[in-house]
């Protein structure tokens, strides 16, 4: 039919191009000496498997909220929409991958390996082909998984258990001494699981935050500064799928969900350390009174709790520092101080989490700039 | 396998459910005296056509904006999806209704007849079956839509011409004579066609506003107060499918894009009338000036331009009378006002359109309330 | 000076004149049955006594904020400025009156009868004269309010207490027995005072909320929705002074801070019907699964926590309903409910409070419209 | 009496004291190489003259919108409350220091002389003594400032003319040839003087945008990044007054008025190139095809119009860049660009002004990073 063609050419309208009017909001949580902080998103659904839009949109959302890579992780077992949709499970990364190149988002091959409790489901990233994982017998599953050097997962460790408590069973033993559980959710979607936080800072297993979003990513999380939805930060060295790769197998990452960030205080310290500039207000040598302007340039709102003050030392015991903002800060001690330098005013940044209930310490005069 | 059986029981989400925390802001363009002002959008793309999601979501996308009623209407020529989703006409319709039903909004079943230029493109609503339009024919098509008593839109009547400029064909006679064109799109998503309105009230074609969605709606309109899609009001009785179908077919119908609503005096007005109110705040007799406050419940961003002032008077040429605020507006005459009421200062609304260079004229002293 | 004389005339800016571009941003809190619901604020200050803008700004600030009637209450004994200003009591509401009345904001004179505890401060509305208040014995200057009729209120009653705790002196047992202590604020600028709203129901006292602001109203306050200064809701027969008055007296007034509302039943009660429609997504009888769409036309976010669930049904356990949007609620039933009018289904309002740990209680069944 | 004194050490709050909850948001208009670019306001006013807040308020919202320094210039000649107030000309200025000091705010002393025209106002800043500039003369008064080595700005020079354009009399002439012209307003509170721009230039005087702000700087100018008041950007080795005074005889000087910068490429150049970041996402070498993305760290909402594509190559006319945000641009050539680096495309950056009528123009190949 002559008619059907021209409208084939006139109507194309390619799923490799942004809209027109797309923009992206870029996230603020800031580099760190030797690395890029990468804002990724390693587990989430299409209509391939229990999704509800093409892949493309996956793209899309992503680069609107900032994020630098993603992996799409359909279910190879789970796929509702099969009497509607039939593919293989390289589908939705092939329909993908033209509008992540054409956005400048790194596009990771996954899929979600998906059985019931107690093995429950896993995300394998870095796939060179999602097919061999379609196999009956789990071990068989991840061991096609692990042939192709894959980035193995232990998605919500809680999904399904009583009070959304992880459960650690003799299976992720087996896997785990395989050495075949390469990273673990401590947070999945709108879930946060600190016994998984717990047991990976036991068994130094890297952390990790996903949406495993199926329908849409909330409208505000891609167009409000500081929503956003729950993501895996990667201290990479370079922007590409290589680095991504080599520092998640290094533990290079950090879980950042609400106002969080969850990890080690190598990372989390520096990230404090970027986002926050401090200016002496008032001389600092020889006065009984100090003033100091904090400005936060990150989208994170920090929260300063005090440990202790010095003898002499007072001040005040919560600082409030929202985002993209500056408060002013007065410190007094009973006699002049002589080195700021080498007074000690220690702080617990109550939404930097190096444990469930230990928080990052740091020690205000020390901060840079000042 | 056992496993992957466990595995749907536990997995389910049932797509008819919304999100827990899924909210719907409410559009304020009041309802006018007799009849509610429905919020509808009836062009609108899934997987199934060329669109790039599921069903449901565009359940989820009109519920959350606010409006009362949608039609999916995806092509019946145009599948490039097509390697990857084999299915019926009727089948992006069939998955939506559930959710439609749980979110109370008013699903119409209709389908886009694809031609290119000169016949080009129309929507039929309020079908029972889409299949029986998928007829090599044009007008074979449309008889097929006309068969089931649809109303039959053509859409976008400035597609693929130059300066997006609307060129009437022999075609669109023909179709016009025999009846068969019952509304018209005056605005497609980003595109105002001031032709296509001229058109329609020359003929008396009731006039639409589509957005003719194939990826997201942005996200600010679900999320923002006055930001919104392209979309049609509908006069109706009652807020049910036969009620929009009653009103569409006896012309009762807006559209509303942008700041502006486009439409005739009958409905325009009583929509000033119910969202301004005004309030006196100097009385309103024997006074040489005369001090009003003026406030907008709407969504609208009103704009009053002064036509002319009775001699003696002065006051403002230009009111702006935000969304969701009051105004105070000053007038002064030489002498004292006897009877406000008698008094005729009249403004055009720029915000409300009657044709294309012509403004609903208001006047304020005759308005309600005071 | 020539020269001078012509500036006056051509500088002159009125302080009675809104900024051009100047807009008030309306409150949603409804109107009750058979009262209108104003938005008061009966507490603040300018340069003519500790507070840092001239009269003007304060009505300026409440016209945008969107209140309806204020009082200037300058403190009578502490005057911190009076080294550059000298004026008597009544100058800063002689120098507001003519700005409130062209905004249409009712202004009360008033004044703070300013000791320390024991006896406190104290705000005396309804004042013909403020010069007489200005005598050394306290109760002189209390007789000398309620010898013109005034209102008095004991402000801040926790102020300079430990923890904030209000603490009630045989001072304040003489001036209840007399007859005057007509009204007391249970919130003051960020303090609410738990146990004076206890007084308050115990004595029959009626409560007030008030910023208290001697500086600037925080800017979200007047651009915001939702963001606001503590202020008292009056429920009055008509929107003029003296109903305002005839209300106050009668105790038909509650306490709006922050999200929650503080009153009593009879107040509470219609604000939240009036706030609140409800819609049945499905039908009402003889059915086993209730839907509504509940939509919240207020600036509350309302919370509802259920009481107790008939047998054999079951519901959300808190239902969270934000400023103007809607939700969908399900409820389930083991068996076909003939009757919905005749169900108990109880939940609290959080953020309504007739009591300091006690909510208001709707049976949601039993709500307008369905 | 006892009581007072009392009150006097409870109630006392100080004025250099900011808010516990107040907050700077910053504004995002980055430095350039070798200058800082800081934030300045040099015209505004108090109680002392005809302004309605008391000098400390001028700190605060400077230091909540982000300034780094103001003048208050209260007229000499202008007190209209001096009926209530009674002191000398610096006593805004004293009062107002104290908190500025607080607020790590630069507050620069400073005045406006004030006369009908021909004469017009000037502000004369970095004064020492405020008192000498208060007598008849208007020379006299100008001499007494220029004996203080004051910068002395023509005000608003379209003030009081006929549709707001500026009148160059004898007097300014005079004025200038002695140069006592330092400076010249281009931007007063609302209005922009496109004519006083073109003197500036011809004149080499530098430019400055002003609030005069009398009442409240507009509230979403205090919270909302990107709004904010006319102010004056100077280009300063340090952030000191003596800095600043530096850097405006100097002439390093631009206006930020709306979404526009005023001034001279050497500053409007770094500006754009400091707030664009450009990457490539695709190859720069060998391609018929070149994809960046742009990302815009500051405040301003950049515009750039295309004025010649090179023979062969296509791209947008227009590229917006919204403030805080990354978009994707695509050009195409008709053969592969070897040399990306040789490639000319000029566009003119809408926003940034050189001339009333002339943009800056900048070469995107040449831009940094890439």
């Amino acid at each position: 039919m002559k008619n059907t063609r021209l409208i084939l050419i006139t109507l194309f309208v390619s799923l490799y191009c942004l809209p027109a009017e797309a923009q992206r909001k870029e996230i603020s949580i800031p580099d760190i000496p030797s690395y890029l902080t990468l804002k990724c998103d390693f587990h989430m659904h299409t209509v391939f498997s229990d999704g509800t839009v093409w892949p493309n949109i996956r793209v899309l959302e992503a680069w609107q909220e900032g994020l630098d890579a993603i992996s799409i992780t359909d279910h190879i077992e789970y796929r509702p929409h099969k009497k509607d949709i039939q593919a293989d499970h390289n589908r939705s990364y092939d329909l993908a991958v033209g509008a992540a190149s054409a956005a400048g988002i790194i596009l990771i091959k996954g899929s979600e390996i998906t059985r019931s409790n107690p093995e429950g489901h896993y995300n394998a990233l870095f796939l060179e082909d999602s097919n061999p994982l379609d196999t009956p017998d789990f071990f068989d599953a991840i061991q096609a998984a692990i042939d192709q050097d894959a980035f193995v997962i232990w998605n919500h460790p809680g999904w399904s258990q009583p009070n959304k408590i992880p459960v650690w069973y003799d299976i992720q033993t087996q896997l785990y001494e395989k050495g075949w559980i390469h990273g673990m959710e401590i947070v999945n979607s709108s879930s946060y699981y600190p016994l998984a936080f717990t047991w990976c800072n036991e068994k130094e297993i890297p952390i990790l935050a996903c949406s495993d979003v199926h329908n849409l990513i909330p409208a505000k999380n891609l167009i409000e500064r500081g929503s956003h939805r729950a993501m895996t930060l990667v201290f990479a060295k370079e922007k590409t799928k290589e680095s991504i790769r080599e520092a998640m197998f290094a533990g290079r990452t950090a879980a950042y969900f609400g106002n969080n960030i969850y990890g080690k205080s190598e990372f989390l310290k520096p990230i404090f350390c970027a986002s926050v500039a401090v200016e002496a207000l008032s001389p600092l040598k020889d006065t009984k009174s100090i003033r100091i302007q904090m400005t936060n340039e990150s989208d994170l709102d920090y929260e300063l709790v005090n440990q202790e003050y010095p003898d002499g030392f007072s001040g005040p015991e919560i600082i409030k520092l929202p985002a993209h903002h500056s408060i002013i800060i007065s410190f007094k001690n009973k006699e002049a101080v002589k080195s700021w330098a080498k007074i000690k005013i220690l702080f617990a940044v109550s939404n930097l989490l190096l444990a469930p209930e230990e928080s990052l310490i740091i020690n205000l005069p020390g901060l840079n700039n000042y």
